[in-house]
This record gives structure tokens, C-alpha cells and sequence, in this order.
């Protein structure tokens, strides 16, 4: 039985339902099966990423580097358009599965401090979870105390819910089967890490970073937000969502599949 | 000079920027209108109502009454959904115009209880104003501590966000030209009303009552609400905004246009 007062927390990639190379383009038909796969799952909380809706954007207007000019502001407006666009899809999807999905823009309930979660109220969030909402997040262009604007990332988003609401898990949906030593797409002798603990972590960061512990900067920026969690006694499980049925097999308790950070 | 401290809630009925008739019809030509008479503006805040988006399916889903059961929270998500699409095409015109508009709905930040806001977090709203960015919201279905659900009302919000704020006047933009004696829709001898007082209220509201004082009851909650505002010394004006130019007059300082509803 699954505690409900500890929820899953899951993230599906930008890039799984996104195709990363045009903007604006997203995967209808992985998002049905998606929603397929996450149906019955019950405590959950979902976010997804920004992809080619949001990525594109945000790299244009510099929404990263601090409030210059108006100019930015229509940015900022122009991301939380097309993120709305890529969550509706998202929350059609689900619907058509039966799945009560509605919609947290963490813009609408949180301010950031450097990047850093500053503040972020959960009441309403907590409260859809027990009716039996499945509240759905995602990256977003957020509003910073220090620099004005900010993008905050669905990775980061999953860590901090996870700790805010006591989650028994997380489980992240990206497009490769894991943590390699190496990059995967490119390197055939790169190794799917099974296991990653903040011990082994320490020990031998330095080796891998050598032969390229991530995939990409994205990669490594994950494993270290979720090493945080480990020591922190929450697991996290990265897994290849882009391949059939492997999500909700993670979700359903397979823990043999992608690669776990844990403590 | 306007005081930035002291913003301007501005409301869009429902029935003003969709068709009350058809089901998820939005009137795009008159949202872009609109949207050229909000340009400038500075220091506001804009709600809109759902309309024939969030009407129908509300009353469908019985969505004031209680949560039964899990169809309505289907019908949550439904609600939720239909008013996205329709916000996103409220932000599209203002896009459109230059206007750095952002969504923030209030079941992302607000929870109910019987109807009434119980707690809503302002902090990322009071940021965007600051900022520049112009905050949408809109009445929603909501999270309710009574009865689970609920709608909150595009009106009621208005009311409510003017309180926090400490806005310095509310603007209405309905499609009629204000509050008349009777139904001026049907009722050729309806006096439109150019001042409402509480104590006028308290005084005449018998007579107006027998004379049909409102147009619906939703013009009748309108008035009773924005009342409360009138004895707290916020100042509410309610103008067609279905009338080109109406709605950029009275925003503008027009004070003779429509009703005014004072302390």
C-alpha cells in the first residue's frame, strides 16, 4: 500500500515530450501513452519540463541573467504563453485517460532568490492531493527577489516538492536509460550506472567527471540536486521514458530499471 | 500621477469577451479591442470571467453544491482546462498588444472555505506589478476546505484582491451600461442608476427591489460586494466594456460613464 500522505513525485522531461530540434513541437502521441502508463498511480504530484516551448525562449530573452529592460518582461510573458500551451496538451492528454489533471503554475505561487526556492505556498496543492487531484507543475518562468526574473526548472521543482511534502520518492522521465559514465549517444563504451550514492559520489566524482560522468550539463545538474535528497533519505529514480511502458513500471515499483540515487 | 502603491482592479464579465450563448465561444475581435484600451494603463491588475467556458461546465458538474464524487472532480479538471484556453486567448490579444501579461489563477494560490477566500498567497502577484508584468486572473474552480470544490467567482476575486492590494478604485466592464432600476434589456422604462451609496442602499433597497433593481442577480451580487468596498473607501465603477472605448474612458479618469458605486 502506498502511504498517501508520502507521494511520488514525477517529472517527464522536456525533451521526452517535446522533440527538442523544433520549437514548439510536442509529442501528442508519447504524451497519450504517458498518460496511459501514469493512470491508477495514485499520490502523485507531476511536472513536466519546458522543452521546446519553453528552452528556446527563455535562452532569447536572457531570462536567466536578470531583469534589463521591458523587453524582457514580453519575454517573460511570452514564456508562460507557450509553457500554458505545452501544459494544456499535457492536461488533455491526461484527461482523456480519465485522470483528474489540474494545472500549478509554480509562477502563480512562488518567488525565487537567486534561483533558489525562496517561498512557495502548497496549501492549495496539498489539498488537491487529498480530493484526489493530481496536481500537475512545470519549469516556468518565475518571478526572483535578487534579479527581477528567473526561469526555475522542473528538476529543481521536483527536489524542493519532495522535500516540502515528504515524499517517498522521485522518479524522473528523461529520453536515454540513465546516469552513463560517459555520453550514451555518442560514446558506445559509456556504462549505465545502476546505483549512484552521495559516498560513491564523493569518492569518485573525480574519475568520472574524467570520463564524463553526464550526459549533459542537465545530466549532472539532476544527479547533484538528487544526491541531495539521497542523504536526505529520499530515493530517486531515473528512468527512459521515451521507451514504452518503463515509466509506469518504475512508478509500479520497479526499481531494477534507469539508474537510483540513493542514500 | 497614478499611485503604483495603489493599483486599479479591473473586471471583464464573461458575458463581455465571450458569447453566453455558445459553448466555448470566445469573441476574439472584442478581446482585441479591449486589449488596445488597456494599453497604458498602469498599476492595474485584470480578472476576466469565464463565460460560456466556465459557466456551463460548472453548472454541469454542479460544482457550487459539494464534492459527491469522482465525476466532479473530472469536472474540476474540466473547469480548470476550458478556463485555461480561455485565459490563453485573453493573454494572446494582450501579447498582441505589447502588454507583458501573466496568468496567475487563483486555484495555483488560493484556497476556499464555504465560498469565501480563505487564504490567498499575493507575494508572486505583488512582484509581477512591481516589476511591470500586468497579472490576469480569473474566476476559477477552487479548492474548498468545506466541500471540497468550489467556484470562486471573477467578481468576488475582484472584490477580495482590492481589499489586499489596497487598490485605489475597482473598474467593471460588463454589457450593459451599468445598474439600472429594472432590466434595461426588457425593460424600456429602466432608469440607469449613476451613483449607488450604502446608505442609499440600505435606504431605497426595498423600492429597488420591487422595481427589479438589478439586472440579474449576478448585477445584484455585484452591487452588494462592491458595497463593501464603498465603506472601506475604495471606489468601484461599472461600465459596458461590450462599447467601444468605454472601458479605456472610465480607466483613463472618466467618472461619468456607467455606475458609480461609493462611500
Amino acid at each position: 500500500m502506498r502511504d498517501p500522505s508520502r507521494p511520488v513525485v514525477v517529472k517527464l522531461g522536456g525533451s521526452v515530450i517535446t522533440d527538442k530540434e523544433r520549437e514548439f513541437s510536442v509529442r501528442r502521441g508519447v504524451l497519450r501513452r504517458l498518460a496511459r502508463e501514469l493512470r491508477g498511480v495514485e499520490g502523485m504530484v507531476l511536472i513536466h519540463g519546458g522543452g521546446s516551448f519553453g528552452h528556446p525562449l527563455a535562452r532569447r530573452y536572457g531570462l536567466t541573467q536578470g531583469l534589463r529592460g521591458p523587453k524582457q518582461l514580453r519575454g517573460f510573458a511570452e514564456v508562460r504563453r507557450a509553457m500554458e500551451r505545452l501544459n494544456l496538451c499535457v492536461l488533455e492528454e491526461l484527461g482523456r485517460e480519465g485522470i483528474p489533471a489540474v494545472p500549478v503554475p509554480p509562477s502563480a505561487c512562488c518567488v525565487l532568490e537567486g534561483g533558489r526556492i525562496k517561498r512557495m505556498e502548497l496549501e492549495p496543492l496539498r489539498r488537491m492531493m487529498e480530493l484526489g487531484l493530481l496536481p500537475v507543475l512545470y519549469g516556468d518562468a518565475v518571478v526572483d527577489l535578487k534579479q527581477g526574473v528567473n526561469i526555475l526548472s522542473g528538476d529543481r521543482l521536483a527536489v524542493h516538492l519532495a522535500l516540502q511534502l515528504g515524499a517517498q520518492r522521485v522518479v524522473l522521465g528523461v529520453d536515454v536509460d540513465g546516469v552513463f559514465t560517459g555520453d550514451p549517444k555518442r560514446d558506445p563504451r559509456a556504462e549505465l550506472l545502476r546505483v549512484i550514492t552521495p559516498e560513491e559520489w564523493k569518492r569518485r566524482k573525480p574519475s568520472f567527471s574524467s570520463t564524463g560522468w553526464d550526459v549533459t550539463e542537465g545530466m549532472e545538474g539532476k544527479v547533484r540536486e538528487l544526491l541531495g535528497l539521497a542523504e536526505r533519505g529520499i530515493e530517486a529514480q531515473i528512468v527512459n521514458a521515451s521507451k514504452r511502458g518503463v515509466l509506469g513500471r518504475a512508478l509500479r515499483g520497479d526499481r531494477s530499471l534507469g539508474t537510483l540515487i540513493r542514500g
